[in-house]
């Protein structure tokens, strides 16, 4: 191994050159910019840039990075600022790239069903730009309103609609990227099809601002489907709940989505949201969306699942098919992860198992809770695995928070892995994360990594001190 | 760059070391093994491997690689042998390491919707196996039933479905693959989600065997549509065919696949398999399939492609909706490769475009034609821009065939990068492709993927001789 990079700080004269690049309008080391800079939404991290710099198009990136190459600045590239594992925090100072001035949709191409982005769009302004024209881009992470396609991208970030359509990796088929030497690459195309060469675009889709800053993003788009369905459905046990889980893809149906949300998360978000919720004393609730093109074949999976979550001893089973009544259930669902946020000074694990191990998750979850005394609150997206174990330090003090979060944290991931599962679903590795990655990776394959890394990025400059241990 | 690695022959004390990993059985040098693994479906290319080994599990591939790495002879991974771009050919010698014998469907998980094969498994029969159990495994290259599931993998192989349900890459889930160095190394799992670290398992898939050997994959499975139609649909012009297709898209329709077929692929398909076909006389035949999981909404989606065709100036539109029908016009298309071979000498380039630049594409495919004299076939995957464009031989002489061959290939893949298209869309680049894939990638990304190419395989006996020029 190569011996950890030093790095410059960042001078006056880097300053006025990152100025003459940019304008002087677009650099900024206010304290104001660098504490709002110096966050994410990842608990209560703050790591404050030596500056802001909010380039506007491709070729600025470009100049930027090369310069900071040259002079060994640390590059820290951020989109909306909505990550939930550190991956946007400058951890060893230097420059944050912003790119929230690259927010154009440059195109909407209908034929070929892909839309060309720059990488500041908000993500749910492209899904209304497209929608509004009969396309879909399904990948909905709960920040969709605030986060950007370019942090999605970084992130590979995920949502509920995964379980049926994916993940953002499935929809991206070309970047343009600078690489941390300052050069800019194109890969792929509007192609459904492109197998010249190993797979790049997929190499930078979930590599967290490691490899390089992406400037232009093509993504693919499918028709809007023309029903959308939502069901809640309660349990009073989460046996039931994971029993219709099982039961649910026994029948060979796939739900756009199928949202689990134990009862301390559904007390903690209603209380928050001051929203009234039915069935607040369930032990469970499963929100599972369908979706299709035809409302009668629609309504017939919902029978289907309806009898399934019935059988599996469902308490009820609410349909919501207007807009309305479906957006104040998801919005309900949406506001859980920042209802738990200001409960407590806490811990979100992305936990991620076959979703036949949930049953096995939830038993650890509540076993390391009963043994630690902390509050456990488990909810997300269960047709995937993929369940967000919020840890909450409520009337621990500050000593035992301290001394036992990591062992339950290191204790709860070994469990996870044993079950076939790992350590992030879609949040990342970032900073957070990282000192657990040996816990899900084979020692090869981090070696393989690291020299990935290198290969990339032989300076150490770009997102420097993320997802390697 | 570093110099051309020396290789060592294969001695009898090589046999030996491999008799004694794999029994004696497994070892074969006789000529009529050398000379059939010393081809496969691509033109007429052949080029004898030193010895044959047919390994039994992932413990004897591991013992093989890691024996080959240590004496520096090259191994050559191969599954079903169909491949069209020279990949499993030993072009340099040394072993063929045929992963046939390592034919088992290890799982079908109903709950989490996985398939866990060896390599060896025939596409065809996992399908078959998964679709027994109302499960299914869209990607259906031409050769489904005798290609294998690692070939798949390692040349991300597609097929006409991959319009709807996308490539190999979209549903490999989860690797076990032995290193160049010998070294195991699992990637992924039963999971949806998982974004710890790189994402090593799609860089894995399209890498033509030059990674690493897989010995397992996982692979996501999706519920069975309950209802398949083709239509078949004949115009006189090429025009008609491409006005129809962007219909189709402009209607918010998303067809399982549209094939496009010349008149020239009719013809000389009609000629060889003795098939009665229908309008061998048109100019363009479109064969479209529909599904879906109610017969009625598959009905009304049949009608819409229908009509957007008859606007566009199909000459009929007939319905196929019976499965022994819808076989017959399949069976067909996916007959036109062999038939073509059978025509003349040949080469067969594998253009993708994005859809709405097929017109294009085909004005240079006829007018590099009518240039340099030889007969064009034009036919394949047109809902994702995918035609495979072949060129023929027929009455040229073999010097002038030749000489023309180079100049056309480059002529026409420089014509299809122009169009912002790439060289392979699904055959992968291989040995045959190495001279043109500086066309279709920036030196910078050559560049990057040879140094990607010697972190996984420093002794370069991976595979060698395939990809980079």
């Amino acid at each position: 191994m190569t011996a950890k990079p030093w790095y410059a700080s960042v001078t006056d004269l880097d300053l006025r050159a990152f100025e003459a690049i940019v304008g002087p309008a677009y650099v900024r080391t206010d304290p104001l910019s660098l504490d709002k800079y110096g966050r994410d939404e990842t608990e209560d991290l703050v790591f404050p840039p030596e500056v802001v710099v909010f380039p506007g198009s491709a070729e600025e990136v470009q100049a930027v990075v090369r310069y900071c190459y040259r002079r060994r600045i640390p590059v820290t590239p951020r989109a909306g600022g909505t990550g939930l594992s550190g991956g946007a925090l400058p951890v060893l100072g230097g420059v944050v790239l912003s790119v929230e001035r690259m927010n154009r949709i440059l195109e909407i191409d209908d034929v070929n069903m892909m839309a060309v982005v720059e990488p500041g769009v908000v993500t749910a302004d492209l899904q209304q730009a497209v929608e509004e024209r009969g396309l879909f881009y399904p990948p909905d992470p709960a920040s969709r309103f605030v986060c950007c396609i370019g942090g999605n991208v970084a992130e590979n970030a995920g949502g509920p609609r995964a379980l049926k359509y994916g993940v953002t990796r499935d929809y991206v088929y070309g970047l343009d990227v600078v690489l941390p030497n300052g050069r800019r690459l194109r890969t792929g195309g509007k192609l459904y099809k492109d197998v010249a060469g190993y797979d790049l675009t997929r190499l930078f889709v979930g590599s967290e601002g490691t490899l390089g800053v992406f400037t232009r993003i093509i993504l693919r788009l499918i028709p809007k489907p023309a029903v959308q369905w939502t069901l809640l459905v309660p349990f009073d046990a989460w046996d039931g709940a994971f029993r219709a889980l099982r039961g649910i893809f026994e029948a060979r149906l796939l739900p756009a989505a199928v949202e689990f949300m134990d009862r301390e998360a559904v007390v903690i978000t209603a209380a928050r949201t001051q929203r009234p919720f039915p069935h607040t004393d369930a032990a469970a609730l499963l929100l599972i969306q369908l979706d299709g093109d035809d409302p009668a074949v629609v309504e017939g999976q919902a029978l289907r699942v309806g009898e399934v979550c019935e059988r599996a001893g469902a308490r009820d089973v609410q349909v919501a098919d207007t807009p309305a009544r479906q957006e104040e259930l998801w919005a309900f669902r949406r506001a859980v992860g920042e209802a738990v946020k200001k409960t407590s000074v806490y811990k979100e694990e992305d936990t991620v198992v076959p979703r036949d191990r949930l049953p096995d998750l939830l038993t650890t979850v509540r076993g390391l809770a009963q043994r630690y005394g902390f509050r456990a609150v488990c909810y997300g997206h269960a047709g995937d695995g993929n369940i967000h174990v919020n840890i909450l330090k409520m009337g621990l003090t500050e000593r035992t928070w301290r001394e036992i979060l990591p062992h339950a944290t290191k204790e709860l991931f070994e469990a996870v892995v044993a079950l076939g599962g790992t350590i992030t679903g879609e949040h990342g590795v970032g900073w957070v994360q990282r000192p657990y990655l040996p816990i899900a990776l084979p020692s090869e394959s981090l070696r393989l990594q690291r020299r990935l890394k290198r290969l990339f990025d032989p300076r150490g400059i770009m997102n420097p001190g993320k997802v390697f241990p």
